[in-house]
């Protein structure tokens, strides 16, 4: 049988994605699981989403698109940058992508080559690692320092890239798994830092929308040739649709078009019909953005007293990222006994952080304000 | 503004999806267009493709499934290989894929590191060579010849790995452009060369159950640690779904399946829903193929006429590759032409034969009849 190369043998398991399947399997035995494990929202995607994609069922067409995506989506999406965050972006550098997981690719196969070193947020989301070792790319860790509140800064930056000579840096706010958001100045600081030692930024704000009482920025507002990568997996409650954009600078369009026609020939039809009426549904939407407010609150409220109060920040985003020293040094461990004992399923720390993620568990609260409650529940009962 | 990387310049543009666009751009003028320029049935997705997606969508919920896919359509699509082709293949090494592009990324990384050559046939799919170049892969041509009807033969791999060790070996049947079916005796006779020579093979099979008159043979059938790459774009016309899957050996299924985590997270749910139903609808889909049938009788009648009758075997697919030597030495030129003066878009033979392509044209007969003979009629035109 053939071996796997050894890029392949690098890429880390998505603990993330094994719980879930783990969980999926003690379903099937009846037993019932409350899901903290991914951030995936419960609400159902909302209901423009799911007549425009209705509609476009009924006509049986559900064809290829241009590789950068219906132009009319394009369009929308340009104009919401415009609305949301008064920054000039012409829908050409728009490029609609099979979700985020695609936005990074293309980023990273568009700015790299083998061997580059890409700075990268620790804890940051797992993909970014492995992605850019899949790709024969380096990851280096720019360690987040509680004294920030976990967010990246410039001095952090200008370190990493002092150590040994980065080719480009990614950061993300609202932050998976820490919710750090970055203050609108500090990311200006970001920008001007990496402008000035000449590194190509990529700005990941799959979370914008979903932010507690702090205001997000998009690094476009500070660096127009910014690389930003989003998602309508998100605040717009699309995951399993796959579909998601990029912005990037003039320069890179033509060949991101060129890999996104070889890699991916178009994102899914059905997704790009319905991420254009997801624009339509922005009332629904904050509806759900203030479900999690409360369930934030719950989580908040009641996880200190179960020894789990040690939390990183939770400006944005939908995860509460816990310190469970107190309790273990073994979060895989302890995250699997959590599941079988009091069938919570939540992502130990490690997806995030090979050292510091050891005693970090992270919770997602997409849920409902009832499962919030239940977990708590349950947890009450396993850890008290 | 950053400057791309030096794997992104070295990918090429995929011609046919550059003729699509501007097939696209013709249109927005109000000017008609037959379509012959990408390979995309016309035909809509099966009535209970479209019945189980709209159920879906029904109830709202469209979530991520697991990195691998639902279990059902796994196991739907392994049974599917002992009806259909007699072979034992456990749901587990099945892996359900966004598209077939995704199973192209997921073999090569799962199979070659840096460096690697993977011989892969001339002409051919254009994005083989892509990827490959994206991922720091180097594409080995395997120059298919006239006197073999335009299929690889053992003998042709032994020299090509001879010239320059391989790593690996990709072969296609129905092969894109050229139409050959490699018939089973000479299927089996590579499998058994490549395993002679330690090399994995990759079977390119996203044209099975378009065949006329011949029969198709799946690699798995002569070479149980084949790697299998399917889709249900071309068969069951779900071209806009990108959905498809690979069978992989048990030493790949882990690596895959982390792989697939990081990079896709999962392929699309609604398309998974949909791809379970395509199996229901073999009568539909028949019938569809029994209209290629047609409009291959059509072509082949009819383009001798037109100076377009030395083609490639038309065994399979939908794709009639013909020599325009007699008409011109710039295909990309003619296509031009025949979109700006015909109203007919095609593909110039260069996506799929950096050499040979500046002479060859392939036409895609996945349309209707109506098309054509439209087609027919607009090339009489032009070129009578």
């Amino acid at each position: 049988m053939p071996l796997p190369s050894r890029r392949a043998a690098a890429v880390a398991p998505f603990l993330a994605m094994d719980v879930m399947t783990a969980a999926a399997a003690r379903e099937r035995t009846g037993a019932g699981v409350v899901h903290m494990e991914v951030g995936q929202p419960s609400a159902p995607a909302p209901r423009p989403v799911i007549e425009a994609a209705r509609r476009a069922l009924e006509t049986g067409r559900v064809p290829y698109t241009e590789a950068l995506g219906l132009a009319a989506l394009r369009e929308r999406i340009a104009r919401d940058y415009r609305e949301r965050y008064g920054v000039a972006v012409p829908p050409e550098r728009v490029v609609v992508t099979t979700g985020s997981s695609a936005g990074f690719i293309l980023a990273f196969m568009s700015l790299f080559d083998a061997g580059d070193r890409v700075g990268v947020p620790q804890p940051g989301y797992p993909a970014y690692r492995s992605i850019l070792n899949a790709l024969d790319l380096v990851p280096a860790p720019m360690l987040l320092r509680p004294e920030d509140r976990f967010a990246p800064t410039a001095a952090l930056l200008a370190a990493t890239h002092a150590t040994a000579p980065l080719a480009g840096v990614l950061v993300m706010s609202p932050a998976n798994p820490s919710g750090t958001v970055i203050t609108p100045a500090a990311l200006a600081d970001l920008c001007t830092e990496a402008a000035r030692l000449g590194l190509p930024l990529i700005s990941d704000e799959i979370y914008h929308g979903l932010s507690y009482g702090v205001p997000t920025a998009t690094a476009l507002q500070f660096d127009p040739d910014a690389v930003v990568i989003n998602s309508f997996s998100k605040y717009h409650c699309m995951t399993g649709w796959r579909i998601g954009w990029m912005i990037v600078p003039e320069s890179l369009v033509r060949p991101v078009e060129r890999l996104a026609q070889n890699l991916y020939i178009s994102p899914p039809y059905l997704s790009q019909v319905g991420a254009l009426a997801a624009f339509e549904a922005g009332a629904e939407l904050d509806a759900v953005r203030d479900g999690y407010a409360r369930n934030r609150a719950i989580l908040l409220d009641a996880f200190p007293g179960l020894g789990l109060g040690r939390t990183h920040p939770v400006d944005g985003a939908f995860y509460l990222y816990a310190d469970v020293s107190g309790l273990t040094n073994d979060a895989p461990a302890f995250c699997r006994r959590m599941l079988d004992e009091a069938g919570v399923a939540a992502t130990p720390g490690l997806d995030f952080d090979p050292v510091e993620g050891a005693h970090h568990v992270r919770f997602s609260f997409a849920g409902s304000e009832d499962e919030c409650r239940e977990a708590v529940r349950r947890l009450r009962g396993w850890l008290g």
